[in-house]
């Protein structure tokens, strides 16, 4: 076989044999196929596609490619993705509510780069705990809460790893197919049973456009169905930021809000469906009862005692979680005043994530220290009417960085006359 | 600049600015753009294409690229390029012809894969030719002669050549113009005010219809014109070979037949109307006048006397030409025979040519040997009447070699009952 067939045969348009796609994913691994040729076929597949079947090979091979994490000894293991948005801690609240209901979320998270910290990161604002364990510990604490969230280890998909870094420098990341294949390759050597996604589209994430998420949303769900996964997806609007807070131990103090019922109704909402959707696909029940399930576990207070155990077994300070102790201080605050009387019309989450990474809560490059006290308060949300001068949002962290981010909050805002029509956050499921 | 923005802009079927096509170039150049970010924008544009402005503008600045041969010191210089056919030994003929009229066709020209050697391989075949010229030798022959036909040296268009190694390899060498400004950029490189190309369609070429073949002519054509050459190109059929002789020695001894006024008809007119061309466009003659001057200087022995002078300036023994002495002998010979009775009405050029390069006439890697007397004499030719058992052609060489390919060029004829269409060989000339 000879991989300039291959090429060939896409630049016509033609579906790839699964043999085709078996010979190009393992000399992807063993590096037998330069760099080259690999992003010749990339290009060829942005622009003339692949079809369903060509996909689920591709992921299925790039997943095997690598280490697969084997949770076979745990029960209802259930992983959650999100496409990535700007004060997304939904996991941090998702997590705990799935584990009381039955779920075993043992979930390898990754670090951030960008608006703010990943998973992991916000984590680690948590005191103590421990994000590097053994697979046996890892394992042995889901086991026994439920739950267990760490940072990555293994060889997980290398060929993703490898097909990743050649499209980022080749403007060929921008295609379903691949991010699709991408995405779930992780997810299937992740090794969970159910997989619930979050797939975002707006200003903040990586889809503008809810069709654009729709068609990924779609492709993932498939993929996952396809591997033997029990794969739903819930499609979302980044339009907004998610929430009020945008930092590391801001948005850990958030998700707490949530799990003791006292979060803001949008981001609570999707934190229920989403820990939900985890509960009914895993145990087959129906949306209504898995929802009320969901409801219950945060009224009577099991989701939260969930985190709070599995934080302490990872050696974190669960007093923070319960307001006995508290979080560091930031160095600093600064308000943001509306310049206008008006209604808040738009809310860029990009630039409302830019300007989080400015206070020092995101990473620039690989290997930056992040300020886990620094962030953004937004007090006043999109559809909010505001006078004048009034607090639209607070600032924490170094002196001058929150100069500077203020600025540039500033710029998310549209302020007007005229009521901005509302927008619901979720805006389908696909299952 | 990025070289991301540059790839991004052609997946979106933008055209590139100039200054974007110069970043491109100069970096394929000083490789400062590695061939994983060229193979996918070669790749986006063989999808997305290149308008006439991007392509000439590609062409000029890789014909830039490196040494640029000055013949601003000869006059009336002449240039002629084939896109590769199978017999194609027009460039012996049109250049004496053309350097009879007054042209000067001072020519670096290439070896050759495949079929038959390159016109320098063919040029060898004559005991003492050199074609090893410094240039200021080979400059001074073309002024005495009006023609030097040698081996290229120096560093023409090195980003083509960096490009076309990549596109080789990558599946991205089927675009019209991708290809136009490969040839050109050699072409302009090359210096001659006039350029005149013989674009070849059909089984023998590389372009399979002349559709495909216009739209390349058209493209080259612009591409000259618009870097101020005088350009033409006529598109010839190449669905069966040119003339009767493929083979090295053997297409030398063709084309002084063709020079002496005994030239088989289609090859005959093809180079009196390429000589023309290239007066008619260099004088600013017309066609009619040109064609007339080009047969008088085949009638009146100036053009044969101008290729027996030449190859004596370069050291070649032109007794071979006159009959004198003759050329060595090949080693064997073996007829093939018909079998059947009618008319031939296909005679495939590819496969011929492979049953030549298997005589021993190609090369098939870079480095290896010609054997000068080996290859094909067709006897008969498309659209004759042939009974069982008669003579098709005649094979010389290795006795092994020629056995192997007496098989393989049995497979290049059909015969049939019915009478095969006429086809000329002249299909449209483009100025």
């Amino acid at each position: 076989m000879l991989m300039t067939d291959i090429i060939e045969k896409k630049r016509y348009k033609l579906p790839l044999s699964d043999k085709e796609i078996e010979f190009f994913v393992s000399g992807v691994t063993d590096k037998s196929i330069p760099d080259y040729q690999i992003s010749a076929l990339l290009m060829a597949i942005l622009l003339n596609g692949m079809d369903r079947r060509e996909t689920v090979t591709l992921t299925a091979l790039m997943a095997k490619s690598g280490d697969i994490l084997d949770l076979s000894d745990l029960s209802h293991t259930a992983d959650k993705h999100s496409t990535g948005g700007v004060g997304d801690k939904t996991t941090l609240a998702v997590a705990p509510i799935a584990a009381a209901l039955g779920c075993t979320v043992a979930k390898m998270s990754g670090r951030g780069l960008g608006f703010t910290g990943g998973t992991v990161d916000k984590l680690e604002s948590i005191t103590g705990y421990k994000t590097a364990l053994e697979t046996t510990e890892f394992k042995k604490i889901a086991k026994e809460y439920g739950m267990c969230v760490t940072g990555q280890s293994g060889n997980f998909a290398p060929a993703d790893k490898r097909l990743y870094a050649i499209r980022d420098v080749t403007a060929t990341v921008n295609s379903i197919p691949l991010i699709a294949s991408s995405i779930m390759s992780k997810k299937l050597a992740a090794g969970a049973e159910t997989i619930v996604l979050d797939v975002k589209f707006g200003s903040g994430a990586f889809m503008k456009t809810a069709e654009d998420a729709e068609k990924l949303a779609h492709e993932m769900v498939e993929i996952g169905n396809g591997a033997g996964r029990k794969t739903a997806a819930v499609i979302t609007d980044m339009d907004v930021p998610l929430g009020f807070a945008i930092g590391n131990a801001l948005e850990v103090a958030e998700a707490v809000k949530v799990l003791k019922g006292e979060g803001e109704e949008a981001l609570t909402g999707l934190c229920l469906l989403l820990a939900a959707k985890m509960y009914q696909i895993s145990f087959g029940k129906t949306e209504e009862e898995s929802v009320s399930a969901a409801k219950k576990a945060i009224a009577d207070g099991s989701a939260f005692k969930t985190l709070c155990a599995a934080v302490r077994a990872q050696g974190g300070d669960e007093k923070l979680l319960t307001g006995e102790h508290k979080f560091p201080e930031p160095a600093a605050s600064l308000e943001l005043l509306s310049p206008a009387e008006g209604y808040i019309t738009a809310m860029n989450s990009e630039t409302v994530g830019k300007a989080a990474a400015m206070t020092g809560a995101g990473r620039e490059r690989l290997g930056d220290c992040i300020d886990y006290s620094a962030g953004i308060i937004l007090l006043k949300k999109y559809g909010d009417y505001v006078q004048k001068g009034e607090r639209l949002a607070t600032l924490y962290g170094a002196p001058q960085r929150i100069k500077d981010a203020q600025e540039r909050l500033l710029g998310a805002y549209a302020i007007e006359e005229s009521r901005a029509p509302k927008k619901p956050i979720v805006y389908k499921v696909i299952e």
